[in-house]
């Protein structure tokens, strides 16, 4: 199982708190951690799941590892700038937004596109006519993880659609 | 003047009447329409936009150009699947949203990422605590594309930002 | 039809000579040339396709159209890097190298891999025991542009294969 | 220490035994094994790196996870086709060839563009008129890697250049 989280390179203590809860969960019920890399919420998320022993991916925006935090299992330097936000949720079978700004969102729009469980702690609301939100909202590290798992076992990983 | 135009490749007929017209207006007033070169919202700008004597550009997600409007002046296939979301919005210097579906939601969070200006038209609402909505929500094509013009001009392609 | 010329950044007075007369022949058969849009060959490229009133797209690697050729009907910022490489070759039915370094390389690898014709005019030689070279080499631009269209023709863009 | 190892997806017998071993050495050295994730060479240098107790990294064409080979410690699927051949190379601090085919010839571009040192094996042999074949030809597995972790530690990886 590979579960992805996102939320922006900036974050405050409160939403850090969250993350490093998030990935200290995700490492402990065996998954693999994928998330982007850098500081922030990643750094946070990255060093929980590291500490309780996970294994944790990260896909980098730029050509160096250097730019990478320091609790990666595995960093990886792409070189393809912010399109590289496609690769974090596809490598997912589900997707925690913890947190996030604009990159997030592009993340969110991405995990819904190609059919992944999107599960909200504290991010977006979305609305929109005639749509109802897809993002699952949660109150709790301990809720997100949950329903992760739970919903990427019920929908495994698909391909994309439009 | 690059102009980025996205939008659902479903789409009802009063969606694709606003398309149809913002295309034509962005045609008239000397822009390039850049667009995900598939149906719906896609097909319907391109059909006013190249009506109107303009230049269209389908940046398509697969590896034929067969899969392209046939409103195009430009087709190209990337290969790169939904990635190429990216690429549709990078290449504006303001971005239209006209209705619009999870992939468009992604081009939103993009554009934002990016710096550039959003304009929407019957689009998703986000709500974030903290951050303001940051999509200029219009009421027709025709505030929409001096809304994207005057913004584009005003705030020239950057770099992109975390 | 789409041909995409490929070679250096940086080039020799005697191969943008020549880099100028394929796309000035590209021009005239009414083919949409594609190219990375920066210095050198695909400058002259350019130009020779331009001023015999051609179409010419560049696709550039950065996240900003400033650094675009001015002979380009329509430039597009990836924000990909080299990896805009293969949506060079992806774009085209055709693909003509004039002359080329290390990312021509890389481009000739992904049109032999996407099974599109190769010409080549002063270019890699490829050699691996048990594989012809698939390039056809020729000695003239006028060569150059007429097996494209040929092959092209012959040989419709498909689906990539392993 | 990421060491990049590239060749095709079929390989005859003594290849795959060959990149076998170069899988084998690379782990025994402490370095991660990237590779595409596929068959032929790419399941044969996983098996030798994963069955030495290794990391391995596959990062994948598709959007789907299912077409990984079964040595991987991590999977990664990006959806971008042949693109990722850019990745593949990008995650390297130097680039084993063994064989291979015209994917690999992309990838051999790309790590010369990246300034990353290029060791092969029995792979393809270049010629251009004033450059040298960059690639640097070994008999053996075990020259080909330790021709790999010498030139890496002298040359870090950078960013690329044109």
């Amino acid at each position: 199982m590979y579960i992805s989280v996102i939320g922006a390179a900036n974050s405050d203590q409160e939403t850090a708190r969250l993350a490093e809860e998030v990935g200290k969960l995700i490492a402990e019920k065996g998954a693999v951690l994928v998330c982007g890399g850098l500081g922030g919420v990643m750094t946070a998320v990255s060093k929980g799941a590291r500490e309780a022993g996970g294994v944790t991916v990260g896909i980098l925006p730029g050509t160096n590892r250097t730019e990478a935090n320091p609790h990666l299992t595995i960093a990886l330097a792409t070189g393809l700038g912010y399109a590289r936000n496609a690769l974090v949720v596809q490598a997912g079978d589900a997707v925690i937004a913890v947190g996030g700004e604009f990159g997030t969102l592009s993340e969110i729009g991405f995990a819904l596109q190609f059919g992944k469980p999107v599960i909200g702690l504290n991010t977006w609301e979305l609305n929109r006519k005639g749509l109802k939100d897809s993002i699952v909202a949660v109150k709790s590290p301990k809720e997100a993880v949950e329903k992760a798992f739970q919903l990427a076992g019920a929908k495994p990983a698909r391909s994309p659609k439009g």
